[in-house]
């Protein structure tokens, strides 16, 4: 039997332009004689289509679109995700499904299982849970179809949830040939080894192959990373491309032997943030970038990514020096836009930042220059980039991240300012490891602004660690605290960190919720990212 | 039987501090010889908690904190909400509970069965539905307890979700000779009478009283009036105040009659915003507010509320005229300042308008004026209003309203700066409508800022006119859509506007959600506000 899994880029909404994919994959599928073609998870909506899911008109027009899919699969098996109005009397309209369409004949369809609600998922919110899960017989197989989910209680990942079914032990009783899944399985940080993983796992079980689709693409934060997957009870046999529309070609008949698998944490993370903006851009129409470069890291490695995203041609960088500035970071600016080939610009924030201070005197005399004066320069610098953003229609690219947001260790309408957050779920620690992986093989990023203590440049002298423990210790208490959810006291036990700072850092993780809630989306690349995926109340007593 | 419900005003997080208030209730309830007393929805530890239900010693806390209030039970029975391990194996590892304590011993628990997961609610995310409903024996009375949204499925009131059950007919069966309501119902306009007609509903069918105890307070964006409510099958008998914590003293035996419902819709609306302020204020321990006067409608209805919230002598305002503000702005802004006691500091944006301007002028030579140097105006003013924030520990409160905010008739990191949202889920017409009523005995709001165009003075001669239909226009649209999912086409034919204004608006609504995403939280009083309870993606191709 040969499948296409065709790992599609589907964008929310666009039903007509989803549909045209799936139905060129058909064709594709078709002229190379596949008995199956297959797709990722709600193909035709894009993912994670959200309360476009309680508009009638959406949900009339995926039905509609549905029929041109079915007409399009002419002598081919065509599996395609959708939403579907819930024909029983149920708490949701919707199940969340997928099309089972034979030779121009809807044979039926397969509704997701288990409803991830948590983290960034709201599936309760739309959909009723479906109900025994059956085989489909398909030129001579017994072929089991699988939504995302569905596969993953088996082998026991899931972690805020404990399903009480698993659809894998409930479809071993019937004994299938093949499992075919259909999945929007977002990336994180080392994410495939998991999904490869809760592949073999069902593999084994079932005893027979196991083919899932996954989607790639970004969408707002979240970014899918593709790397669909073939698998038999002996481990990985074919995987598809990642971070790229592929077509992943199975023959189950043919002879095979495992893949070895290679670590590319490294690249993937850098190719998933190079996606996530990219697809934020052309999804939209959108061309063109600009950023503030201040001679640091963030606003470096912000810089290379935009121009493998985008082209050295459409990013624009904003050098904005201060009294503060060191002579370093302007040449370093310059050194950088030379190497990656983009247009730098130099705008002093100095006039204004006297205009300010000007005009604030009277009310602000007698008092201590703080962070007021601090922040003025940093919102002069948004005002500025937002300038060229509204002259020239470029979008602002933020450069804050992880560990910045989580402190506040950042401007509110200063260098906060922006469209998207390009490096806003990265650790430090990411952030260094990500420039070091560019200068590889030659120095892109000038090694001052790698190697020269973090710094925001606006009050004499000043360094991060004034203000901040090492960031080393930040972001063990971050990861410790945001994904793996361990108290204060577990933590200092944990690292030997003195408590009052672990306390410490706790507490402003928390204090600056009113921050982060006004900050541009930014990509999502770890298990827990800020925003959606994780709700906590500004207004709380308890940290 | 004499019932107390204490309407207590909790917060998110702060066990401590509200189980104080539930142990003082339950004094109150035993001096004044009180059977039984009743309390909000998860009043252990405010309500939504959002996440804070996954950090164990956030549940262990609320646990140990439950055994003082069962010490505290001496001679009286107490009815209390708060999250529950599950002691069964089911997906989510809480319940959303009432403890039923009878002289210090916990007879056990009542788990709410209805979980909302639509709007604003998320309780899928944490809760398992609760089993069978039962009824408490307690002072020779049969008597049902249930938590908030399981009386509402019985009046057919929620939209979203078709629940299979009915708690209330499975109580019927049991015959209960009085029902308590355990609720977190939050306030939105003309809510009362929904609530009160979901009691009747109750009392009719089970043929006996329903007392319904309402959480009161501000959390987040989220408003609860209080208002709680005694019904029995002829009607309204009593109703706590709203906005205000309250105690609702309730005698079963005592003879009554039916309250006359009065109307009041508008006081009830200014009173909401009223507590939103405060309460973000007061639970956060912030005292001072500052905002930007421009002589318009808004940010004078704003000083208004801030002034009842806070106290005239915590509200400061600016005025910051450019060379485009009419001489009435300053006139009117000076008057209202006079008018509600509050301090007026005049901040002229001219210096620093012009140095931008300067320090572009060579990047932006030849170009046409646009909304570039709007939005460079809009954000001088928010980077003053920040700027007092920082210096002197202003929170400084944002104007926009819904309207505005659905359009983006706003600028980003300009006039949406702040920490709270006054009016963001306002329509024009009620910013008006509110004006209007402040002024209803004197000139508090002078006349000429309600009777001017609206203009947001960023050029010569301005209006909003100029690039918005007329609001009522504006505004038929925005409840069309929004809250009743209406497609352009419906509302075209609906109000007889033509379709391409209105699909435009549609259009505009969808393009500004990156803006929305930015913005602060701000207090919600429709049925439907952007922010946590409207959840599209920013990226699509649908509209």
């Amino acid at each position: 039997m040969k499948i296409l899994a065709a790992q599609i880029n589907t964008t929310i909404g666009d039903i007509e332009g989803n549909a045209q994919k799936i139905i060129n994959a058909i064709e594709r599928g078709r002229s190379e004689e596949a008995d199956i073609v297959i797709f990722p998870e709600l193909a035709l909506t894009g993912y994670p289509p959200e309360d476009f899911l309680l508009l009638t008109e959406f949900l009339h027009k995926t039905q509609a679109k549905l029929q041109d899919i079915i007409h399009a699969s002419k002598g081919i098996c065509t599996i395609v995700g959708l939403p579907r109005l819930n024909p029983d009397n149920h708490e949701k309209i919707l199940y969340n499904s997928a099309a089972v369409i034979e030779n121009q004949k809807l044979l039926g369809y397969v509704d997701k299982i288990l409803l991830p609600t948590y983290d960034v998922f709201d599936e309760r919110r739309y959909f009723e849970p479906g109900a025994q899960p059956k085989l489909w017989d398909i030129r001579q197989k017994k072929i089991a179809v699988t939504i995302c989910e569905d596969l993953w209680q088996h082998s026991g990942f899931i972690k805020t949830t404990h399903y009480l079914r698993d659809p894998v032990l409930e479809l071993k009783k019937l004994a299938p040939s093949l499992m075919l899944n259909l999945s929007a399985s977002p990336y994180s940080y080392d994410k495939f080894k998991v999904r490869y993983t809760v592949c073999c796992e069902v593999a084994k079980t079932l005893e027979c192959p196991v083919v899932m689709c996954n989607l790639v693409g970004g969408n707002d934060s979240l970014i899918f990373d593709g790397y669909s997957i073939y698998v038999d009870k002996s481990g990985l046999i074919q995987k598809a491309k990642g971070f790229v529309e592929d077509d992943l070609w199975v023959d189950t008949e043919a002879s095979s032997k495992s893949l070895h698998l290679k670590d590319n944490n490294i690249a993937d993370l850098y190719n998933a943030l190079v996606m996530g903006v990219r697809d934020y851009f052309n999804k939209q129409g959108f061309t063109k970038a600009c950023l503030g470069l201040s001679g640091g890291i963030d606003s470096a490695l912000v810089a290379c990514i935009a121009v493998d995203a985008l082209g050295a041609s459409n990013v624009m960088a904003l050098y904005m020096p201060s009294r503060y500035s060191a002579a370093e970071s302007g040449r370093d600016a310059k050194q950088l836009s030379k190497n990656i080939g983009i247009e730098l610009r130099e705008v002093p924030i100095e006039p204004s930042y006297e205009s300010y201070l000007n005009v604030l005197s009277k009310d602000f005399a007698g008092l201590k220059s703080d962070t007021t004066e601090e922040n003025i320069q940093a919102r002069i610098r948004g005002t500025l980039l937002m300038a060229f953003s509204n002259k020239f229609g470029y979008i602002v690219l933020s450069t804050g991240n992880k560990s910045e947001m989580a402190l506040g260790y950042s401007t509110l309408y200063g260098d906060m300012c922006g469209g998207l957050g390009v490096l806003g779920d990265l650790t430090k620690r990411q952030v260094y490891d990500l420039a070091n992986w560019i200068n590889r093989d030659k120095e892109i990023i000038p090694l001052y602004i790698i190697k020269r203590p973090p710094s925001a440049e606006l009050s004499p002298n000043q360094k991060d660690s004034d203000s901040l423990p090492d960031y080393e210790i930040v972001d063990k208490v971050l990861q410790s605290y945001i994904e793996e959810h361990l108290t204060p006291q577990q933590i200092a036990k944990k690292y030997q960190f003195p408590l009052n700072i672990v306390e410490d850092l706790v507490k402003r993780i928390h204090r600056n919720e009113y921050k982060r809630r006004q900050s541009p989306i930014s990509l999502r690349v770890s298990e827990k990212a800020f925003s959606v995926g994780r709700r906590f109340p500004i207004v709380q007593k308890w940290v």
